[in-house]
C-alpha cells in the first residue's frame, strides 16, 4: 500500500459514512444504504465511486441541492415500463427504489421484460449496484446513468458536452458467480490524471485531450481539458448513447443543460437513470440457462494463457474476491481521502477510527 | 480510390446479390432483402459486412450449411418476450423477421416493451439494419449477435474463445436523423490486418495478439493470433457480455460450441441474437422526446472544434450521407472483392456491370 494508507474495517468505515448522512438528516435504514454502496465501492477495488465521494455528498446535502427525504415516486406507468421522479433525492436511495418496484413488476403475474427511466436523481455510485440487485431473482440487469459532469467532448470537439457515462449489465450464473460488466467510456479514470498532475508525471497520449481538443500528455494541462473515450470514435458513440438513453426517455438534463456536481452547489442535477430486467425464465429454462452459463465462464476461465498471467478473471469476479478479502483484513483508504473524511467527521462531530496506518 | 477499384451502381450491384441468392434456392423477396442488407452496408462505408460477404454467403448455401428456405418461427412467446427459432435461415432472414414480429407485439394493445432470443441463426450483416427498424415505429431498438469465429481471447489468454461481438442501438430522433451506434469489440476491424500482411507493413501494437497471446506488430503473426479488445479488460467484458446475451437466453452456440464461419462448411452455426425495442411514448411525450433529441443533436454537432476538425458527426451520419451521396455516384467495390464476385458470378451464369473502372 502507498504511504499514509489508513486500514479501516467495514463496520467502521460503514458506521461513519451512514452517521454523516444521518447528520445531515438521511433516514437512518437510507443512510445504512448509501454507506453500503459507497463502502462496498472501496472493498472492490472501485475507488473512484466509493467514499471519496462521501464529501461531494456531504456538502450538496448540507448546501441543500440534494433532498435528504425524497418522496420517490412512480408518475407513469404500463404493463412493462416505468417513470420515477426522484425528488431530488440521493441518487442511491433513487436507484435502490426504482431497481426494486422493476422487479416486483417484472415477477408479477407470469412475469415480464420491464424498464424504467429516471428524472430527477443524483450521483448514484457504482452502476453495477442497481444490475445486480436483479440476479438473486434470475434476471439479466441493465443500469445506464448520465455522469454529473461534462468531462467528455464530441469526436473532433474541444468543448465539454457528454458525460462520462456508465452502464453495467449483469448476468446471473448457477453454481459460478454472477457475470458484472460495468464500465465507463473513457480510456482512464480522471482520478488517475490528478495523481499524475500532483506527482508532476506525464500520461500517455490516449488519456486526455487539452482545453483545445489535442491530445497532450502533460496533466496539468489534461486536468484544464477532457477525457478520451476508449477507441476514439467508439467510445464517443458510446458515452452519447448512453446520456441519451439514461435521459430522453424521463426529462432528465442532457448537453447544456448539465450542471457540474462539484462546482454548482447551488442547483438540482436532475440526473437521469434507465434501467431494465429480461427475466431469465421468459426466454430459457432456468436450469438449462444455469447450467449452460457456468460452461461458459469455466470454458473462459480453462483457456491457455499468455505466458505470465496466472489466472483469467470473468467481468466483475476479480471485484468480488477483493471484497471478501477486503471484509477480513480492511479497507485500505488513501491520505488524502482519509484527510477529507476526518474533516467531514470533525463538521459533524463524528470520530473514524482505523485498523492500522502503514508506516 | 485506390488502382483497380471498381465503380457499380447500387441496382446492379443489388440485382447481382439478389440472382446469386435466388440460384442458390433462395425466394426472391428474401434474396432482395439479403442485397438490399449487403449492399447498404457497402453504401454506407461499412465494407467489412457487404458485398465481400456474399462468396462466403453462396459457398455455405451451396454447401447445405445454410438453409435457403427456412421456417422462422416463434417457439416460445409471452407479453414482453419471444424466443425465435431461425431454422438455420440466412441470419438477415431471421433478424428481419424476428424484428418485424418484435416491432408488431410491442405496437399492441397500449404497446410494450418486447425481448426476443434467437437461435439457429446464421451471420447477419450489419447489427445496426435490425435495430433502425424499430426507429420509424417511434422506438428505441436494440440488436445484440456472436460473431461467427472465435478472433478473440479473454484478457490473459491465448486461446480463441470469444467472438468479436457487435451490438447496436438506434435512437429517432425528430427533425434531425436517428443517432445510431454500431459497434464491434476489437480495436481494429481484422480485415485492415490483412490488408497490412498483404503490403507488408507493420501494425500498431495494439491492434492483435500472436498465437501466444503476447501483442505483436508483426501483421502476418497477428493473422495467427487474435484481434484485440477496444480498452483491453472494458472490451473483454463487453465482448463475452454481447456473447452471452445474444446465446445463454437460446440456446445458442457460445465458447467451443462455436463452429468457423470460413472453415466449416460441414455444419449449421447455430449464431444466437438478442433483439429488443423500447416505444417511446411509454415514458415520454413522442413530441417532447423529438424536440429534446434534436435539441441534443444540434448542441453536439454546434460544439467547438479540434484545430482542423470542419465538422461534428453524429453515430451513424457519417454513414447515412456516405450512402445518399454512394446512390448518386455508385459503390466503389475493391479490385479483390470484385474479382472474387465476377468468380461467384461466373459459377451461376451472371455478369456484373460496372458503372466505370479507376485507371
Amino acid at each position: 500500500m502507498p504511504e499514509g494508507t489508513v486500514l479501516i474495517s467495514e463496520a467502521a468505515l460503514k458506521g461513519f459514512c451512514a452517521a454523516v448522512m444521518e447528520r445531515l438528516d438521511v433516514l437512518p435504514k437510507e443512510a445504512a444504504a448509501i454507506a453500503d454502496n459507497l463502502v462496498e465501492a472501496d472493498m472492490r477495488g472501485v475507488e473512484s465511486h466509493g467514499v471519496v465521494r462521501l464529501p461531494i455528498y456531504a456538502e450538496r446535502l448540507a448546501a441543500g441541492a440534494v433532498n435528504p427525504r425524497p418522496n420517490v415516486r412512480v408518475v407513469r406507468e404500463t404493463a412493462t415500463s416505468l417513470v420515477v421522479d426522484g425528488d431530488n433525492g440521493m441518487g442511491q436511495i433513487v436507484g435502490m427504489r426504482t431497481m426494486e418496484v422493476v422487479i416486483d413488476k417484472a415477477r408479477g403475474g407470469d412475469g415480464g421484460c420491464v424498464f424504467a427511466s429516471v428524472r430527477n436523481s443524483n450521483h448514484f455510485g457504482a452502476a453495477s449496484h442497481y444490475a445486480e440487485m436483479a440476479v438473486p431473482h434470475g434476471m439479466i440487469g441493465f443500469s445506464f446513468t448520465i455522469g454529473g459532469i461534462n468531462h467528455m467532448v464530441p469526436w473532433g470537439g474541444a468543448e465539454g458536452m457528454l458525460g462520462n457515462n456508465p452502464f453495467a449489465v449483469a448476468l446471473p450464473a448457477g453454481e459460478e458467480m454472477p457475470i458484472t460488466l460495468d464500465m465507463a467510456c473513457s480510456v482512464a479514470a480522471r482520478g488517475k490524471i490528478i495523481v499524475a498532475a500532483a506527482e508532476g508525471r506525464p500520461i500517455p497520449p490516449d488519456w486526455a485531450v487539452g482545453p483545445d481538443g489535442q491530445p497532450t500528455t502533460d496533466a496539468v494541462e489534461a486536468l484544464k481539458g477532457f477525457v478520451q473515450p476508449v477507441g476514439g470514435p467508439k467510445g464517443y458513440a458510446l458515452t452519447l448513447v448512453i446520456g441519451l438513453l439514461s435521459t430522453m426517455l424521463s426529462g432528465a438534463y442532457f448537453g447544456t443543460e448539465v450542471t457540474h456536481m462539484y462546482d454548482d452547489l447551488d442547483n438540482p442535477q436532475n440526473i437521469g437513470h434507465l434501467f431494465g430486467v429480461l427475466p431469465v425464465h421468459l426466454f430459457e429454462d432456468s436450469a438449462t440457462y444455469r447450467s449452460r452459463m457456468d460452461k461458459a465462464i469455466r470454458e473462459i476461465r480453462g483457456v491457455h494463457r499468455r505466458p505470465g498471467v496466472e489466472r483469467i478473471y470473468l467481468p466483475g469476479e476479480r471485484e468480488r474476491l477483493l471484497l471478501a478479502d477486503r471484509r477480513r483484513t480492511g479497507i485500505p483508504v488513501g491520505q488524502g481521502v482519509f484527510e477529507e473524511l476526518v474533516q467531514v467527521g470533525n463538521r459533524y462531530g463524528l470520530t473514524l477510527d482505523r485498523v492500522g496506518r502503514q508506516p
